[in-house]
């Protein structure tokens, strides 16, 4: 039989690369209690109704989707807002707002595999719910940069935009909301020419166009020119406005990196305010990103909720810290061997390793029956700190002998002492 | 538009029970690292032939498949066995034995929803790799153990039985590899009277029914009863001292609670020695379990490759903590919310919010724009511990109104003094 391989475009992560994201989990999980935000669980697999409601064409085509046993159409989930904009409409109906949820797991699409893009990937996803005012867009940002410093990535910049300003110039120049989605479709692949040419007044071709010029990284000064090139598209404006206000927030309380950018656009359909990324020199895939969203929950049933998230690629952000050569701060655990001499000392040395265990150090049993000379080149090579032999002439007297393996030193050690002295 | 619902069988995980599993996954993987099993990552989509390969027929119907967009045969894993055993025959091919593998995460099958049996539901697993020896078998239930009493869990028995006794008797009357397939399977699910019709022979039927009335809690006691049973048995007797050798260590080296069932069966085929499951008072179906798969990496293209393994159900675990009303031994951590009062003031409060954070401490930052009264009120139905308020006033003298919601004292404080104060 040739062997299993994964799945196209899925992976194992093994070692090392295993490490990292249970690193980077627990930094999301970190950042999530620094800023309020509890922990729900969702299930992979969704209705297939929910996940296509309002993700957007882009992403319905690459869905996992598929019957059940029982004939329900289902899905992976392509993204984690659907689910809990599911869960605000039902069991946290009547959660008092703000409500603030943090979630981490697999997503998957079936995009072409390539570097920072799998079919299954991570993401660590956070949701605030009630609250339309700027700081509630400013938060989801502040906790991504939280989350990047946390992890000790540097050089990252926001790109910042506010789909309002698009929908608004093409809704006041009648193109309809369909049209609109293809025409920011095309946007968020960058692909302005052909966004160019689904807009047929000629002005409000133009008017996107010079929209798509204005970019820069001193946003009072973006800010400006946006407010003078939407005078007289009063959804426009109020979307500038909006922005306006949000980056003033960002600005004045930190020191963030920020390049606005108000004619990007995001693959998915359901936003409606602020939309941001945030890139990394060196890697052309952003990090992560996300937006104000304030009609989904009512589109799924649930009452009037305005709502920001934003989502992490976890994927993403190892290749970061691989690029920026960024140590984890874990700190190095002391490891050791408990050897028995002989078959007939293995309940004891079993008995040993639990109770050193019980008092949190790290002990891996000899479970091959090798030779003590072989045992002890093996954990040598595994970069063990101490072997502990339990023989029967020591046990007797109630003793073990101790082998620090870095100083090659040994001593015999009363058992009852075996914990401080390992710890010490 | 009516609410939308989570499949069929699967669930959403909020509040405290989200909190729980995040504790049980934490502790499995504190388990992991006190036993030196290095964290792996793999897809939760895996080609349908891995998965088909050696589960049995049993979990082959109960499992999720279905086609990718590239016509690619695959499904959800029922379990995590087969993708260690796919890793342990390709990318860990050359990885000196022994070696120890962990893995947290859902899997899926298709059963009829009932307490504790979900269609996704979560499990910790183990695996060791490379050993044939007793104290190998010894070591997943040892570390089983350790997990439930870091839980606090107590009063449960571990159900140990060895799948090469019955297999052993039947082989050796003629009974073909899928018969004893079916057997086992009926045996399973303890319709031993569907299992023993499919045993033709008379004599090896009365065999089989002999064996499953030995049981016992005295291991000594059972061992010697089936010792005098498979006289004659060459294969079910070399079984009978494996199992022999695992009861001692485990009787030896610890206290655990070993209910002896040699005629016990689970429901994977790829068992070939010890098994075992663990019980709780007040809840029938098993909270984890495990056993020896000697054959599946060889099956699966690797080297002869003896290893022994287990899982726990991380739902049933959670069943469990809530029946013996455990404790979950989080620490409560200070909790503050940060209150601008005027909108004027909202950068700045921005600013000392994440100063708070980068000490570690929570802060849920006021979104709502809501006057101070009710802020107040709304932090207090959190339980929310101080309420800092940042006033213009306070802040040009670099001051801010720390309020304690436990005493209903408050003071003015120096910003810089701030975290000192929360954290004393």
């Amino acid at each position: 039989m040739p062997a299993f391989q994964p799945v196209r475009g899925m992976r194992d992560l093994i070692g090392e690369d295993a490490q990292t994201f249970t690193y980077i989990t627990a930094k999301a999980r970190e950042t999530a209690q620094l800023y309020g935000y509890k922990e729900v669980i969702t299930p992979h697999v969704e209705p297939l109704e929910l996940l296509s409601a309002k993700s957007g064409e882009e992403i319905r085509q690459r869905m996992f989707i598929f019957k059940d046993l029982g004939e329900r159409q289902v899905a992976l989930r392509p993204e984690f807002t659907a689910s809990i904009a599911r869960l605000a409409t039902t069991a946290l109906k009547n959660e008092p707002k703000p409500f603030r949820l943090f979630s981490v797991g697999t997503v998957y699409r079936y995009d072409e595999p390539q570097r920072g893009r799998y079919r299954e990937f991570w993401q660590s996803n956070f949701e605030l719910m009630g609250s339309a005012k700027p700081e509630a867009d400013a938060e989801v940002v502040l906790l991504t940069n939280n989350l990047m410093k946390l992890l000790g990535l540097h050089g990252y910049a926001f790109k910042i935009g506010h789909i309002g300003v698009i929908r608004g110039i093409l809704s006041q120049d009648g193109i309809d909301e369909k049209t609109q989605n293809a025409i920011l479709q095309r946007m968020d692949k960058k692909d302005y020419d052909e966004a160019l040419k689904l807009v047929e007044s000629e002005k409000c071709r133009a008017k996107l166009k010079g929209l798509i010029a204005v970019r820069g990284n001193d946003w009072l000064d973006v800010v400006e020119q946006l407010q003078s090139y939407v005078v007289g598209y009063e959804k426009a404006k109020a979307a500038v406005e909006n922005l306006a206000e949000v980056l003033k927030l960002l600005a004045e309380s930190t020191d963030l990196t920020l390049a606005v950018e108000p004619a990007f656009a995001r693959g998915l359909e359901y936003y409606t305010g602020i939309i941001f990324e945030i890139y990394i020199p060196g890697l052309d895939i952003a990090l992560g990103g996300g937006g104000r969203y304030d009609k989904l929950i009512e589109a799924f049933g649930g009452e009037p909720t305005p709502a920001v998230g934003c989502a992490h690629g976890i994927d993403r952000i190892a290749i970061a810290l691989q690029t920026q050569k960024t140590a984890l701060s874990a700190k190095a655990e002391k490891k050791v061997a408990v050897l028995p001499i002989a078959e007939t000392m293995k309940s004891e040395a079993l008995k040993i390793a639990q109770q050193l265990r019980a008092a949190g150090i790290r002990v891996e049993f000899e479970v091959m029956g090798r030779k003590m000379s072989k045992a002890l080149e093996d954990a040598d090579k595994r970069k063990v700190d101490f072997a502990v032999i339990v023989g029967e002439r020591e046990l007797k007297e109630g003793t073990v002998v101790l082998k620090d393996l870095a100083n090659r030193q040994q001593s015999t050690i009363a058992i009852d002492k075996l914990v401080e002295k390992i710890k010490s």
